[in-house]
């Protein structure tokens, strides 16, 4: 899907694609570069970035670099940002690819994308636009999500754009560490009386979002991942607490 | 320089550019990719990569992506490759680039590929070279690597593939941590004695490699870095110990 609500096969809201490409571009500031050097051929570079308010990239390349040499000769590029917490599989954490051109920010965008900007790299403000530092942004055209293994989407730039990076997840992290660590009780009874898993021995929270959040589930038949919506959206991450007690709840009633 | 030996402008020895980019293949196992779509435009992702016994990077990659669509249309990539222990200023640490095209491993370069490939993903043996999956080798044609703000060399493919890897690139955090927690009174020594900062007030180890550590300084006149080669280049972690114990014995003197 590139817009809406996205639901996994039991109705269980997730995050969309366009939802989840935003919460990694806002969650991030390093970036891997993909430019063309003067023969075609790609050139990659690691490169710091921050985002204007729609999730537009803002780079600041210096033509004493190849990258910036290469994009003054042709605008298309492409950014991919992991997510930068990866513990375990890193192909099984999320990426996002944005392709499109470079340009530099209008008069009407060039102090948003200089704030940003520095807001990122403190001390930019020294060189960030001037001598051989260009600051530009990312005209995005194609966005292609990657959520690791079997989950994927391309959305478009319009739904990429709209979309709202996930407000909770600065939290994610410590409240996953939290529950696991104090509430496996409370994720198993969840596991069982929520996620139509009567049998499970153990149960795991392996992300969590604002809709809601992903069990590692095993059971004697085996292993099985679940998903648990939320009664509603988290919109802040001190509204996690709530989320997860009402689930708790609900597989004790 | 591109080989030989590489000093500092006080004469210390320091890894040259290949090693420093054959650290950093040997050090990590994840890259971003950089490949041509269909419209010759550039296609940033991130792969897991492992490396030959001469650092060459072995890529395993599936038609279902578009990376692997975009190599079997066009071979031309680039990998960049950064330090996986990043703290504080990600653009103060070093990344690699290399460019060149992504081949089909040959009859005799297959085994080491896929054994290298499976040593870093376990289990890719029951897909790796199967159905829509293909192992790739990268034919390095280009090296690039940045080691931080004002440390960067190009360096040919030759120099790359006969440099070796720092083999204590593996014990140098905890080696660091360790110095600058319980001997930091030794540390100040070096630079006062060692490094012609006869003023100094505070010294901590910034890195250490096998040839020697950088420091950071401060003096009444501003921050300074200074370079400490060790008498002996150290050949493993463990000799890390008696390398810096000589330093510290030399400061003593």
């Amino acid at each position: 899907m590139s817009s809406g609500h996205a639901t996994t096969g039991d109705g269980a809201r997730r995050p969309t694609a366009a939802e989840e490409a935003r919460t990694l571009v806002a969650g991030n500031r390093m970036a891997a570069l993909a430019t063309l050097s003067e023969d075609g051929s790609p050139w990659a570079s690691l490169v710091l970035y921050a985002a204007l308010a729609d999730g537009t990239p803002v780079l600041c390349l210096s033509t004493l670099a190849e990258h910036g040499r290469n994009v003054t000769r042709d605008a298309r590029a492409s950014v991919v940002i992991g997510a930068s917490d990866v513990t375990g599989d890193p192909l099984d954490s999320g990426r996002v690819t944005l392709a499109g051109r470079l340009e530099e920010p209008g008069d009407e965008q060039f102090d948003a994308a200089r704030t940003a900007y520095e807001a990122v790299a403190p001390g930019s403000g020294v060189y960030g636009g001037f001598g051989d530092f260009t600051y530009y942004v990312l005209r995005v055209a194609r966005v292609r999500w990657v959520g690791g293994y079997g989950r994927m989407d391309s959305t478009d730039p319009g739904a990429f754009h709209a979309a709202e990076p996930d407000p909770v997840a600065s939290g994610a992290a410590s409240a996953i560490g939290h529950l696991n660590a104090d509430h496996a009780d409370a994720l198993l009874l969840m596991a069982q009386k929520l996620c139509g898993h009567p049998d499970a021995i153990e149960a795991a929270c392996a992300r969590i979002d604002r809709y809601g959040m992903d069990l590692h589930v095993q059971t004697p038949r085996g292993p099985a991942d679940a998903r648990l919506a939320f009664a509603e959206p988290a919109n802040r991450p001190g509204d996690l607490r709530a989320a997860t007690v009402e689930l708790a709840m609900r597989a004790r009633a």
